[in-house]
């Protein structure tokens, strides 16, 4: 395996080509952007924690049979990956109120929502990430019905199983953001990353907030949140 | 037939209680509100034109056996309708790309949409009427997953009507707001009003707008242009 060209640059990741066409290797960057790109920082050593942390669950999720675009952890920084098309389009799976769910339909952060609700927002950063419906996502031709309905079975699956997972390390999964994309046989598979900068993850104790809010929320120690998520992982993996 | 209390006071409308449960009067008020009620005005014959324009469009609907509220005017300003829960979904159908679908999505206005699109918004002013998809509604027991189905069933078929009516009038049915409610039996029903206050209208020539957005982008008079409305309709009424 060969690390080619740089072939995009993402707010937290770069994509490189590799020697085989299917393949690209995913670089984890140390940038912090919130707010659509308004609130930036670095911080040493969150995209190693985060290339952990998403090479982990994308592993659990690929024993539960989930397709998904990860292949295997490089390095500290890289990991290589299926070359996916990726469908502009951001699936939110949401277990309790928090974020724009809140402020949206006015429910009380820390809400339990009677069943996991998912979303749709359109990926743009100039319209601002936009919440759309099946007949935008139609109108705009990002994808059709049947892989619709498929992205719902999809993410509803990964949001069991990480349910289980993050109970066993006492982590309420708040929500989460996915991305798919299809492979060079158009099949639909599971992409981009699964981190605490994706996931809302409260202690399950205490609600503290381990995740990107953090960040978005100045409430203390990125680093340190997100090394308490890998360990936490670690040594659930480890007795699970 | 006797007016009674007042029971509800909206933007455009109030609503007094009759004699008979089932029946109210609706009233039709001069105020012009729009932004979420940040823009106000008041405009004499803007409360008569709209009772004219909705009471010849329900009367057109119900001809074409969609199961509405409207039972008949009674004065310039005042209509009888069957008593209806109102379900707090605002139903959105788009032909043409204007107003908020242009800025959600990118779209030019004016642009035709290769198939009407149809938003549900929640009715809370409080939250400025968000944008909601199934699940919300789902989650908030706005209504039942076979009431939507309805509701998209019968807008859909809204639409097919006003479409071809208002193509006799010279006229581009941009966009419309639709209300639905139950009557006393538990069925849906078509409820509200259809109005320039709540429709967008071009001139299929000039794309001239002659509806609400003429007082919200101050583009002239908007008692000229509702009463424009009103005799393109009985001209298409009398000729059709």
């Amino acid at each position: 395996m060969h690390k080619g060209q740089l072939m995009y640059e993402g707010k937290a990741k770069k994509l490189f080509e590799t020697n085989d066409p299917n393949e690209l290797v995913v670089e984890y960057k140390n940038d912090l952007t919130a707010f659509n790109g308004q609130k930036k920082a670095e911080q040493q050593g969150k995209g190693a924690l985060n290339n952990h942390i998403s090479s982990l669950l994308f592993e659990r999720l690929s024993e539960a049979d989930i397709p998904n675009h990860w292949l295997k952890q490089l390095s500290e920084m890289e990991q290589l990956v299926k070359h996916t098309d990726i469908i502009p389009i951001e699936v939110v799976i949401r277990n309790v109120a928090a974020g724009s769910i809140a402020k949206r339909l006015g429910l009380e952060e820390g809400l339990a929502l009677a069943f996991p609700i998912i979303e749709f927002y359109y990926k743009d950063d100039a319209l601002g990430d936009p919440l759309i419906n099946d007949d935008h996502i139609n109108l705009l031709n990002l994808a059709s019905h049947d892989e619709l309905d498929e992205m719902r079975e999809l993410a509803s699956k990964v949001n069991d199983v990480l349910l289980e997972l993050f109970r066993a390390c006492e982590l309420k999964l708040v929500d989460f953001k996915l991305e798919f994309g299809k492979d060079p046989s158009g099949k639909l598979i599971l992409s981009d990353e699964v981190s605490p900068d994706t996931c809302r993850l409260w202690d399950v104790h205490t609600n503290k907030k381990l995740d990107k809010d953090v960040f978005r929320q100045d409430l203390g120690s990125v680093e340190d949140s997100y090394q308490e998520i890998l360990n936490r992982l670690r040594g659930a993996v480890a007795h699970g």
